[in-house]
């Protein structure tokens, strides 16, 4: 079959992450007899540097006339790059609020597990990571308080700033739905994460979250406190299965659980709308301080691809060669730096790429 | 000298942590010769039990008229407790909700640190630990998101939930105030946690910290967005002397942290406004599930004893005292359930705080 995959290498690593995942769908083409026609799009840094703006029009035209898009990060240091001396609209994050707000991705799906092979990598003591966790956080990605109104003002000579958190039932259902969906193929238990002690939104969000729970019966599910959820994710992270959250609680979650997997370069991410389309990202950063210098780990990106394979092009056994591939080099011992351990083979970028692409 | 201390007990394990603090500063009333006198004050679920409200004015008059507040904690179970049935506005974290902010309590000090002796409870791997850490979260505890004004409306048919967000330059300013100052006596480095890729309030806030930086130019200072600051609590806590943040990243933030150090049960807190009034409580919360069976650590209310003396009544050597008697406590092996571990002497609640007020 044919497929047109908006391609966004980014700045930072992003180019060189985004190349070896290339490789990687390129083998799974061979194999599988499928052709990917990709179209390379501009967003963030190297779009502000290129056009003036984080993202165009264009770009967005491009992305929305694709099957599936796959990023790769955008970005710079935001105390040197002159890119964020450019007024907030103008910043490379712009371009990503843009784009998943354009593409109407509404739903974030966040894995956080650790690997058998990189449990030293893990934070955690041993005890603590126990049989080891495998989570999803599905986050809101185009409400909530990073899609709200802002302004700032001058009051009597006092600078004020405004933001604003609002979320109607219907944008809190359809990602409810997701979850519990998630949870259906998964092991059937939802943690819902909200701050209904406080805020009015929390409260409009248990309720939805309980009137979606009915049509579920088979899964169980609770409601927790941003606070304790927090906590529990260092005390105890094998005791989620899926966390539905809105979008800034998503955004502290996801990153935390990720950090106590230990693998943050090891970890992917989708984000759906309602239809099939759907943008793919490593869940790490551009990490500028490594760039070019064949030193990231691709495996997030790599992986970022087989989701896409999997929920934009449902190409399914494809997607689980990917994963077998990934999983095999870790058997085998392949290492880059960042999650590099005694006794293991110490690779780069292009050879962690080439490892995988060997074992297609 | 006359001190007069308003007590909450509160709801939960409250009354029997508060009936330890009030132990020990009796006994420091003694060795000192002072004398406190105690008021006690009904908030949360108890104060709505006996008047239908979770904090009745005359409660606030008291406090107001106190030298100083110290606090147990309140609430019950949120999915079982007929508390939670009420309107928002009638639970009982309204009452502390309201108590904050008609006290002036804006800066909430909640230091998170490793006892060497409690290395176990630790859930980071030694080499993370290292030299233990030691920190202490600044937040902003009147303004933001849980003091904006916020509404649950129907428009055509759904509903809809508003949150707002604002802070002002003054607000921001005397919060940083309070950080800097705090690093002068510790570490003198500063974390300022914000959002400012996407929030407005955050980009104030960053401004008006480097504002007030420059007042210290021996303190070391840099910007952290929320996202990465939760991963980094886990990933290397040890870089934090003081996080500065806003009200809803630092309850986030401030209950990993206590978490990342793995004893809650030890934790204190000092909430603090513009005059020498402050309100004074352990960091953990109310826990029903263990109320009345003697089981609780009383550590935390304790220490949070402590930090009354020294930060609102000024008695810097009284407050050191409780403090080198809580250390020789556990050097001596003393432990309640939550800190347990082999080897040691294995206490209530009641015997802990016999064991500290033994040691003074
Ligand atoms: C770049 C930024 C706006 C973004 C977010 O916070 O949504 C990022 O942190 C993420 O989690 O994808
Ligand atoms: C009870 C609740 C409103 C409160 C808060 O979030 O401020 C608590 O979690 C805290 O951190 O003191």
């Amino acid at each position: 079959m044919n497929f047109n995959i908006a391609v966004i290498k980014g700045d930072g690593i992003g180019p060189e992450i985004v190349t070896e995942a290339i490789k990687v769908m390129d083998k799974v083409a061979e194999k599988f007899g499928h052709t990917f026609n990709y179209t390379q799009v501009l967003m963030g840094g190297c779009s502000i540097d290129a056009t003036g703006v984080p993202l165009t029009d264009e770009a967005i035209e491009t992305c929305k006339a694709s099957d599936a898009v796959l990023l790769g990060s955008i970005g710079g240091d935001t105390t040197t790059s002159p890119w964020y001396k450019l007024e907030p609209s103008l910043r490379p994050e712009a371009g990503l609020l843009k784009l998943r707000k354009s593409l109407g991705l509404f739903a974030n799906i966040r894995p956080a597990y650790l690997y058998k092979e990189l449990k030293a990598a893990c934070p955690l003591k041993d005890e603590i990571i126990g049989d080891g966790f495998d989570m999803v956080i599905m986050r809101e990605l185009t409400g909530g308080l990073y899609f709200g109104e802002r302004k700032t003002v001058e009051e009597n000579g006092v600078l004020k700033a405004y933001d604003s958190l609002t979320y109607d039932e219907n944008e809190i259902r359809r990602i409810a739905i997701k979850g519990f969906e998630t949870a259906m193929k998964r092991r059937k238990n939802v943690v819902s994460v909200d701050k209904a002690n406080v805020l009015d939104s929390s409260r409009l969000w248990r309720k939805v979250v309980e009137e979606v729970a009915r049509d579920y019966p088979e899964v169980t599910y609770s409601h927790m406190l941003v606070d304790n959820c927090a906590m529990q994710l260092v005390k105890n992270p094998g005791q989620f299965d899926v966390i539905l959250t809105e979008n800034m609680f998503g955004d502290i979650l996801s990153d935390e659980a990720s950090e106590v997997t230990g693998s943050i370069g090891m970890l992917s991410s989708a984000s759906l709308s309602a239809t099939s389309l759907g943008l793919y990202e490593p869940s790490h950063g551009s990490a500028p301080d490594i760039a070019g210098q064949n030193k990231a780990n691709p495996i997030a990106t790599i992986l970022s691809a087989a989701m896409l394979l999997r929920y934009s092009l449902n190409l399914d056994a494809e997607a689980d060669a990917i994963e077998a591939a990934v999983q095999k080099v870790l058997e085998d011992g392949y290492r880059t730096v960042d999650i590099m351990s005694d006794g293991c083979l110490f690779v780069g970028c292009k050879e962690m790429g080439d490892a995988i692409v060997e074992r297609l």
